[in-house]
């Protein structure tokens, strides 16, 4: 989103990308209400007691692979749609030639290893050279680098299942605020517009009092997760202004990265809109979006 | 979308409204795969054959009313999220005064009796005195008007899950083509660009064909949905440019209509955003529309 030479990308727990194909999905199974449903043989069944009333089944045709490692149960097996995400994030960093260095995150080496074995269009994301692996906690890791060490920080750590995650807390948005540069960015999920469970707002207001500069939120479509949709926090420390919706630094739709592949969902025009929230949701908008750089696509239009 | 001053909506058999709520839910029972899943009591299940190996489960607290109309079965029980949909466009038209006539089709009074008894916040459509109800099938409705009556139609008449319809037929286009003045506009559903079921390109050149104006794709979020999404099919006939992205007579959020509630989803941005698609879907775009002001949001961007 902006031109930047370093980027950490902090893969904690959970992780499932939005690009959609016909694949094998692999499941991180730390609640008790993803499972197996076991009066619906067959069915992998997702029922969330923080989206009562709504259930999402997917067919299980054959079991990959099931295990379990010290932080998560894993369960790998064939359904219509989804890419799972490990090693997602970075495949698609890969395709930013200004990217000088990707440092991750990654507790989990089970997690990386059945991402290699099940999906290597994913996770060959890890091939990137600029790629360096941590295997830690990401919270410990942050808290060892020095102040303004990255331009551009992105947390893909969990499923949207859990407003009350301490990923969601000050302590850790302070620490990513005091490893990003003046102007750099932060990028983490945050939920669905359609569900009550977290306060976005009172998120948004928490992350305008730590990072000083740019809070917006953008959604957009992932088929399989539940009301099919999730959002995005971004954030922008205290310096340069980062005008989120209109990248100045826009990707080159022929630079394909490590993946090969030519980008399957992303386009500028896409990017933009992301940032277009119901009437409901407005109040979401960065206010300094209504007179400042920060709304292109407003100011643009009107 | 265009100034106009009569308009037609066509309800033929099926209509989910987009407005999410917390209120009670109509389920039209065609599919034999909808029911309440006879191995998990209590709730009902949508199991479509053409999205294999998913599934949708809504919690069914209470069923309030189950009935058979000569065309469907319905069902109405207590969920968590949706606004179901007989009247609501109606509602929703109700906020536009250049509007001066309103015809519907609905051919199933029961569906409208229902609505009326359980969902009185949606069927207070129905009381804007524009609208003039026809109790008929739309398309024998449409066989009897003259040409050129129209200035919009608005098709709301089937669940997305079944691409043979009638209603994407040639001779169904031609019928809509024939009633629209020069210049005028139909939008009707048109499948999740999700799924391979309905070939969407193969729909749009059928459409370019038979309307000469512009033919537009656009897309939005319904949670209850398979995938979240769903698409609109936007045509306009031969005669003066239609820009469906910029609407030339945006709506007034202070007009709130037989409704008496402010909108809670749709914004004029909202609007643009929703004809900006995905990599893998650009082809559906209006070819017209990269050259000509039918194409206002890449023009101003670029």
């Amino acid at each position: 989103m902006v031109p930047h030479s370093s980027c950490l990308t902090y893969n904690g727990k959970n992780g499932v990308s939005a690009l959609p194909n016909r694949a094998s999905q692999v499941l991180h199974n730390e609640e008790p209400d993803s499972h197996i449903h076991p009066k619906v043989p067959g069915w992998f069944s997702e029922d969330c007691p923080i989206w009562p009333g709504q259930a999402h089944f997917l067919r299980v045709e054959k079991i990959l692979f099931q295990g379990k490692s010290k932080y998560q149960s894993m369960m790998v097996f064939q359904v219509m749609l989804i890419g799972g995400g490990d090693g997602g994030i970075l495949r698609e960093i890969s395709r930013h030639s200004s990217v000088e260095q990707i440092d991750i995150c990654e507790i989990d080496t089970m997690l990386i290893d059945v991402y290699k074995e099940f999906f290597p269009d994913v996770a060959i994301g890890y091939e990137d050279c600029r790629v360096k692996l941590h295997v830690t906690d990401g919270t410990l890791f942050l808290n060892s680098v020095p102040s303004g060490t990255y331009d551009a920080i992105i947390v893909d750590a969990f499923d949207p299942i859990r407003p009350d995650h301490e990923l969601f807390e000050s302590e850790f948005f302070e620490l990513v605020s005091k490893a990003l540069r003046p102007g750099g960015v932060l990028c983490i999920q945050a939920e669905s517009i359609w569900f009550k469970s977290l306060d976005i707002e009172q998120l948004l207001t928490k992350c305008r009092q730590i990072f000083k500069g740019c809070v917006d939120y953008a959604w957009t479509t992932v088929p399989a997760y539940p009301s099919g949709v999730i959002g995005f926090l971004l954030c922008s420390t205290d310096g340069p202004c980062v005008d989120f919706r209109n990248p100045i630094n826009p990707i080159d739709p022929q630079n394909y990265g490590i993946s090969k592949q030519p980008l399957k969902f992303y386009t500028t025009e896409v990017h933009s809109a992301a940032f277009c929230l119901p009437s409901f949701a407005k109040k979401f908008t960065d206010p300094k979006a209504k007179s400042s750089s920060c709304n292109g696509f407003d100011r643009e239009r009107h």
